[in-house]
């Protein structure tokens, strides 16, 4: 067996179990890039994939640099001494082949593949031609509900009681939109659980964990999440953190450099989150239009069947409910201003965003229906009650103390950009249309999400009726080049169009 | 613009241009994987590809982890302080997208992702979805030129004087068959030139670079390699040294983890390494059956004539034969088995394996038919001629001494393993079967190709009559467990079969 001298390179794959040979070793050893080796320490056994080092100065020869996965898994670190044995590759890179030949995979494949990514057994490039096979050849019904079981079963998944867990899911493309936070209190303030992951912004200005963030930390660790959700019944917290699919994570690392859309992977990407929380009823929102991804309702309602039926597959009931995806939702868009927009509606402020309110009340209502918690068509009547009693504030209330937030907040308390200016109307006349992403990309070169005080404000929906020099929207920003990014951008694409 | 201090990382990728960001800044500079950054020190650009480091110790906040690509670029060390930009993905990503949603893609698509791949302005990630798209969606001719043109253009090409230059490739799968070594000299020696590029064993015991390695260096830059063809007419070099067409590198490192045998994609890898030494005439030689990759003789024609389509595009004359790809051709198996098979045979021995001196007559008569040297039906006996009259001998000895070796070497003088086991027949009867892949394993299991002087010795082949206790094999080795390893698998798996 061969001896190898350990290198720690200080970096870490992100993922894979990657070691570094010399080429000199590599030829000696007649060793390739992608090969396999078991590295043995003592009673401890990591397989690794082999890169090949050009320079002397990663690996020299009679060495062997360790990426910090490796490390971590035999514990162990510079100069410590390892053996090295040649070792076939997973069996589920065979599979991966499989797919991309076209052939369909069983289950079995598809969690040998998935397992091997959790483990680090899969080089990114093995990846990706998974991924890629996968989008390109499709995924049929029964392979999308392997992929999701799969992804469920290799990660964690929260344990609570209960008959009925209610999740909700928006396909997206509309700015603002922040009704999670309204719905969460509302639903658990009628004594439903609704343990709620979300995501941070990757290509908008706020993500609901970005904004409810401004409220309370949303970075908690799966234990801390089960404690909240026993204690009041539901959460808001960032799915990133809490790391219920690691698969899916690694899965989303290699589509998201080509924007792979491929429907099934985004399916079981879905609903694999909802799953691994628990859901039992999942409430699919699918904005039409606009700039979303789905153009009309006939693509809508094929894409909600789609959720419907695997779903079913996981034995999970799913509805779905087709929104004007034309315009933004609410006022505000950045994490700040979004929240203040959240906190109007549960304070039941004058000044809150109405069609915020009013789809959040829906959206309720609609999961209160489908669990049977109230007969068809009185969902919103019971939403609305919760909601103007001031319970749904309570629990609100409730959720960001155990999240570690201050529970007493208003939304005047929080703050917003000082560096603003003020885009008015050019003409009166008839608001036409508002354009979801230059309004999304005014905020975020306003500096949201990272700035979470950046973004905009919207004073304006389709239909209404503006005088010349009326404010439309005010941009939000903390400093000003960032102001003025915006501001030249917004002009320019003219994201308000008054006719 | 935001500025950074430059940590060298200590490690190349072996193309792609990399940069380590710490997960802080990343968040901070709202910058993902996969992102792209220019990197400006001074009046010098580098465009590089964000990797997130989770560890602190690979890029510590407020410094950029480079790889040896990107500080060979720029001309900085470990301290410098760097200006960093946000840049668009290059526009061949969207080009790739385009192949896997199943466009084709023009010349100049193909051109502009091949360009990026040299320029390491691609990541493993997104050059894996091109190969992995254009195996599975495949590439039409149109395409399959484009891309071998682009593979040669982005490389560097022999200027060699001459109308016609010739060149041989053989598709594969046959234990020995070392003709090159005696078609080159042949050729040359009729005054034709030949400057062969060949490539080492990946998965057999030998390539014709690791054979022609025993003779003389095969390790030569492309200039040396242009001054011996000017001086002698040929040369026998390992391709991998001359760098001709590093896309073609680059995709290979791509394919090789999965065994990506697409036709399209083989095709324009092989026929832009003849295009780039100049070749005018290539000579395929396609063995049929056995453990090759081409069943019979209808597949064998099916792809002889892609070749000659394909070729016709790039302007080259190609013609191909169908050979017998059942048994081994020579009897050594391994670098200097196969070494003195092929000195054997040039040094006109008694003791010469005859189907390797047929097998090579045959071809280079047929290229000197194809380049109108000869009559159709006279090349044979020329070549035969210009072999019996030690021409070939003596033009392989001149190449020998250009190329760095001792031109006095006789087959005699080789060296090869001495710790053997003779592997005899247990019944009298017919030599049915010479399994190519056993022998090839075998002599893999013996130390070849690493170890030069290990490997087979076969004294039999298909149809000889053999009596109880005869010599079928003798193994070579170097070492007692690598011979017991080499033998235990011959024995478990009948090597050859005799009825």
């Amino acid at each position: 067996m061969i001896e190898l001298k350990v290198k720690d390179v200080d970096i870490s794959s992100g993922g894979a179990m990657i070691a570094l040979l010399n080429f000199h070793d590599a030829k000696k050893f007649d060793l390739h890039h992608g090969d396999r080796i078991g590295i043995i320490y003592g009673n401890k056994h990591v397989q690794a994939i082999i890169d090949i080092a050009e320079s002397e100065t990663a690996a020299p020869e009679g060495s062997i640099g360790l990426f910090e996965e490796v490390l971590a898994e035999l514990g162990i670190r510079n100069g410590y001494k390892v053996k090295i044995a040649i070792e076939p590759k997973p069996v589920s890179v065979h599979y991966i082949k499989e797919k991309l030949n076209g052939l369909k995979l069983s289950y079995e494949k598809i969690k040998s593949i998935i397992s091997d990514v959790v483990e680090g057994k899969l080089s990114d490039i093995e990846l990706t031609y998974f991924v890629s096979s996968a989008a390109i050849r499709g995924l049929d019904y029964k392979e999308t509900v392997s992929l999701t079981r799969a992804i469920i079963e290799t990660g964690e998944t929260l344990s609570l009681r209960g008959k009925v867990i209610a999740d909700k899911h928006c396909t997206g493309g509309v700015a603002g939109n922040r009704t999670t936070m309204i719905v969460v209190p509302i639903i658990t303030a009628f004594g439903m659980k609704m343990p709620k992951t979300s995501s941070r912004a990757i290509t908008s200005p706020a993500g609901t964990a970005d904004t409810m963030e401004v409220l309370a930390p949303v970075s908690l660790k799966k234990s801390r999440m089960e404690r909240i959700v026993k204690k009041t019944g539901g959460c808001i917290v960032w799915g990133g953190a809490v790391n219920l699919a690691p698969a899916d994570d690694k899965l989303i690392k290699v589509r998201s450099p080509m924007r792979i859309d491929a429907e099934s992977q985004l399916l079981s990407s879905i609903l694999a989150k909802k799953k691994s929380v628990g859901a039992t009823h999942v409430l699919i929102d699918i904005p039409i239009g606009g700039e979303t991804k789905i153009p009309d309702k006939k693509e809508g309602n094929r894409i909600g069947k789609e959720f419907i039926k695997i779903g079913k597959g996981l034995g999970m009931k799913i509805e779905y409910i087709l929104s004007n995806g034309n315009e933004p939702i609410g006022n505000g868009i950045g994490p700040a201003l979004e929240a203040k927009d959240v906190l109007k509606v549960l304070q039941r402020s004058d000044t809150m965003p109405f069609d915020l309110e009013k789809k959040s009340v829906m959206l309720a209502g609609r999961i209160f229906e489908m669990a049977g918690k109230c007969k068809r068509g009185r969902g919103e009547k019971t939403a609305r009650e919760i909601l103007d009693s001031g319970r749904a504030m309570k629990k609100m209330r409730e959720i960001i103390k155990e999240q570690g937030g201050n529970p007493d907040v208003k939304s005047s308390d929080i703050k917003v950009g000082k560096v603003i200016y003020d885009y008015t109307a050019k003409k009166s006349g008839i608001v036409r249309d508002v354009k979801n992403n230059v309004v999304s990309n005014t905020a975020r070169f306003a500096g949201a999400p990272v700035d979470k005080e950046a973004g905009i404000y919207l004073y304006v929906h389709e239909g209404d009726r503006v005088k010349k020099g009326d404010k439309l929207i005010t941009i939000h920003a903390n400093s000003e080049e960032k102001l003025k990014f915006a501001k030249n951008f917004l002009i320019k694409s003219e994201g308000v169009e008054v006719r």
